[in-house]
């Protein structure tokens, strides 16, 4: 069975990193792939790294014809994903990449990204893409969302904590290393190689950064009671990758335990052994999470380190992750690639 | 029909790399994995990336019981290849990727590497394999030795030009650039991240890379008459990747013409459209060649540039498709990945 | 006035760095420079980067006439500096930029290092070479200690705090991210190109990292209590720099304030404006700290962001400002240097 | 003796690097720094790496009271410069960095920057600034004019080569090598790091490349005949440093000597030992120029390679080298800072 696949806004890194993984999937067949500004051009002129692979030239969206696609990937921009998604046909299902219906409260939505909601009644069918805690959701959703990758990389670490009761809520420290290509092909002074490489900084510090509100909302539904973490990006000089060192007050032991109960059986996420940590490195260009605990020499902490590719595992593996639920696909399919090292 | 496989070797990067192509190839099982100082432990431990894989231990080499193997990547150092392959069994079909049996005249092979040869008759049988252009051989063949991934990335650019006699032959010069991974995985100062990092260097200049000894081999074997290249390899601060700028006498024109006749129907050469030239970003992880042509403003003089991925194209991902070829299976079997990028 | 210099272990990269610095000192003349291994070579031969000085070549120790020396750093490994510091005459003033005199507590030193100290009575006159905190001290030495290099990055951001009471001391957190160039010019895997660009890790999690003998040492001394913090370095890809990032609980405002009146005279120390984050590209090369202080979104806690490069400010730029002061040159004397960027 | 400095275009690298190197100049105190877009702004506001310096905020060029000010370094983009220099008082020394007034021919101009030269007069009174060879026009000229930083490069490995009929003149080929702040600080995607960083590509190839004007001017010149070499530059995934490998017919040692002849007492040209090459890592931040010269397998045939920072000796060093000349100071002032490494 092989379904029919159209990628909005494909000449985005996710998009891209889409095209990439679907290249070798087994049941899909990308029909249609749009980008605004470089409607017209071949993938392989936007992306040279795709030239050996036969693909459909990028269009407009509404040169579309979704009446022949299954399943859309929508890695547009935050808030144009809302107004595009409204206009497509029932039947198709829709994975977004953007970051327009990951929050279920309006009123968060509106705090954390500045204006309100255009699509409220969608907003209300999606279902949230941690594919590992909302597997049977995803299966039947007409609209999933996907997660922000650090958002992602920070729940792997602790979501399972919190279910079991192990930490202090009130004592969460998350702080988050991410290399660039998260921030997309987006110009800014801040992206170029001459700003960026050979050095590091944090950036939205002390509680700014939008994918919070994933994290409050997140935990504190598992929790039933609110729960605000510290949360401190810093950005890589690197592409791929990221690193959340979480350090929580909770028995180490026991945490590696709930890992292993919550972790056991999922194909992607890779507990380490008691005492070592990942690295980013490890998990390049892959759709897998590498979590490692450390006890700390203060007793009752300890410190989780969990690593994964944010274009993949992060974004658009998870989404892959995801379609292959909703199409009833081998959930692995496409998606068994090793990580690349070095 | 799965084929049983060893990697000896496995500890260094292109054993890695095999192991990370393997790993999704549905005719091979990777049944034994050895590395001398290693030994004992698991190839998740000395390869962390490689966590997930269900995987036999390292061993030493005479702990292997050959007699169920069908096929060894012998992923040695150069010298220590041809004595272990000397002693595997004859029903054993042998992909080396050491430089032990890329020269054919034994007094070349003492030239260039300082020894006399110890299993020259191993070194009669051997083919050599560089696959688009000994494809039949390869496939008859029990011993293939992988090519020097700076002597594939040359030959690609040059093959089909001294073939068709479109060049000046004494005027050709190679300025290549390489990623560091090609030194593998060994200590020495400037393979250190602050020694390499944020610069680059020419190396062995004016004619005394080993790979040298490639290039006059098989471009005077097509060319019926020596020929002597100019060779300037420089380290790149990246890990992947082989960039070669190959100036020569000719008609621009003629020659990418003579690249889309060569190359028409390779599965993994890409030629670029006139005028363009790529990247090594653009082939990494990948077994993919790129390949561009552009006229320079001088009449009669072009520019050919060639990228590839040094561990995969010109080195594991070569080895890859000439095993394919020896075992009789799909030759891109395992080879499809997309590159990865960014 | 020229003093006569002597560096011991010259051809390490802080060796390397203290004649970058003083090559351009008005008052410091380099006259032996020592390293075992490569004695007889010439210090262009050992880092081109300094082929242009008029440079003595490199010695054994016991060839170098100490009797016209003023002062030596000794920039030994670990171990090593003990013994050698015990055999050099008594009008030689020392600087060592190793581990060896960092501890006051012979204990202390045992438990961090795995052995007992060879020359505890030298143990008891060494400063530490916190400059800004122990410059009387230091003018009066004969025998500075270099800081840990994390160590220094760690005490600029808390020092103040616990001084003037302003932070909870049972609940600071330092997560911090260094570059390679700490790890010395030793040959380790971890250390290569290939291993360690385009990714990150922690390593020494869990409080095993040896600059927590410092730590706790100055802490509890300025407190008058025990204070231990939590301390989790990261491996960058990239050279030089430390950035700490410092999770107290306390109040933002408040410590910016102390900041400015402990640092507000201090030639190196540049305080950023409120809310503020330094990055580690903006010190490096230079002897420069840039310290900032972000509020969280939960009242009470603050983040303190400090970064400066580890081979200046936090090792041969501090020992050659601590020269200044035991010699009575002018403490910024060799030091005034702008940042490189990019 | 203290002389006041304008610099116009601040804001960018080269106007950054300029600040950064007169900050330790005894003789030029900077009165006035000027950034269209960027008016109003403190320079540490646009470069955290000065924030230590005590330095005028950044306004628009009319606002600059020039009569006051003795020199003006124009670090404006190509064209703009030829407007803005026109209008200086006539009191005003000029450095200019753009290329405005690189090319004496005014056709030469139009045909490699598209358009008719706007200020003809002042390019005929210009001094091209390779400092080496118009030494005594520099000492005298109102307005010289800094070379292009990859045409600095090529030049110091060919200048005294063709000077002495060394080498020949048909057959020369520059391949070269740049790091990334070359292209300033400008926003374009292929200078994003997510782009750049791990691998490597060649640019303006075939004979397009704007410093080629500069090459065909000086070597035609020197040469008394038109000479038109190969010229093929890359772009390097790191921020500082080019690299020239430059392949030339003639005698290694005959250059060697030759080298030796024509730089042996210049201050900033270091001359490597025959056979050995330099490396860009070991310039970086400096206005170092190394020369390393090799000679080839084959007989007559001979590898030039020069290494230089592109935004020091290639650019801002330069001019401060050639306008301390202008002024009357010791030509190495403020431009004695070793090479930072690693």
């Amino acid at each position: 069975m092989i379904h029919k696949i159209a990628i909005l806004g494909a000449s985005g890194y996710t998009g891209a990193e889409l095209v990439r993984l679907i290249a070798t999937h087994p049941n899909m067949k990308i029909t249609a792939l749009s980008a605004d500004r470089k409607a017209g051009m071949s993938m392989g002129q936007v992306f040279p790294h795709l030239r050996h692979l036969d693909l459909p030239d990028l269009v407009k969206i509404d040169e579309i014809d979704f009446s022949t696609v299954d399943l859309v990937f929508c890695a547009l921009p935050h808030a144009t994903s809302q107004s595009v998604i409204s206009t497509l046909p029932q039947h198709v299902r829709v994975v977004d990449l953007s970051a327009d219906f990951r929050l279920r409260d309006l009123d968060a939505y509106e705090k954390w990204y500045g204006k309100p909601h255009s699509a409220p009644e969608l907003q209300e069918e999606a279902v949230y893409g941690m594919t590992e805690f909302y597997r049977d959701e995803i299966r039947d959703a007409r609209l999933v969302a996907g997660t922000g990758c650090n958002a992602a990389t920070g729940q792997y670490a602790l979501r399972p904590l919190i279910e079991a009761g192990l930490i202090d809520l009130d004592e969460i420290i998350i702080d988050l290393k991410t290399g660039v290509s998260g921030a997309g092909r987006s110009l800014k002074e801040g992206f170029l190689h001459a700003e960026l490489s050979e050095g590091s900084h944090p950036y939205a510090v002390g509680g700014v950064h939008r994918h919070l509100g994933e994290f409050d909302q997140e935990f504190s539904k598992i929790a039933g009671r609110p729960v605000k973490v510290q949360f401190t990006p810093h950005l890589l000089p690197a592409n791929r990758g990221i690193l959340a060192t979480v350090y929580v007050k909770g028995d180490a032991q026991a945490i590696h335990d709930a890992f292993a109960k919550a972790y056991g059986s999922e194909p992607f996420v890779v507990i380490l052994p008691f005492g070592e940590v990942p690295s980013t490195r490890h998990v390049r260009g892959s759709n897998f999470v590498h979590l490692g605990v450390v006890a700390d020499r203060r007793e009752g902490r300890a410190i989780v380190v969990c690593a994964l590719d944010n274009l993949t595992k992060g974004s658009s593996g998870q989404a892959l992750q995801n379609a292959n639920l909703m199409l009833g696909h081998e959930e692995t399919a496409g998606l068994m690639l090793a990580p690349v090292f070095p």
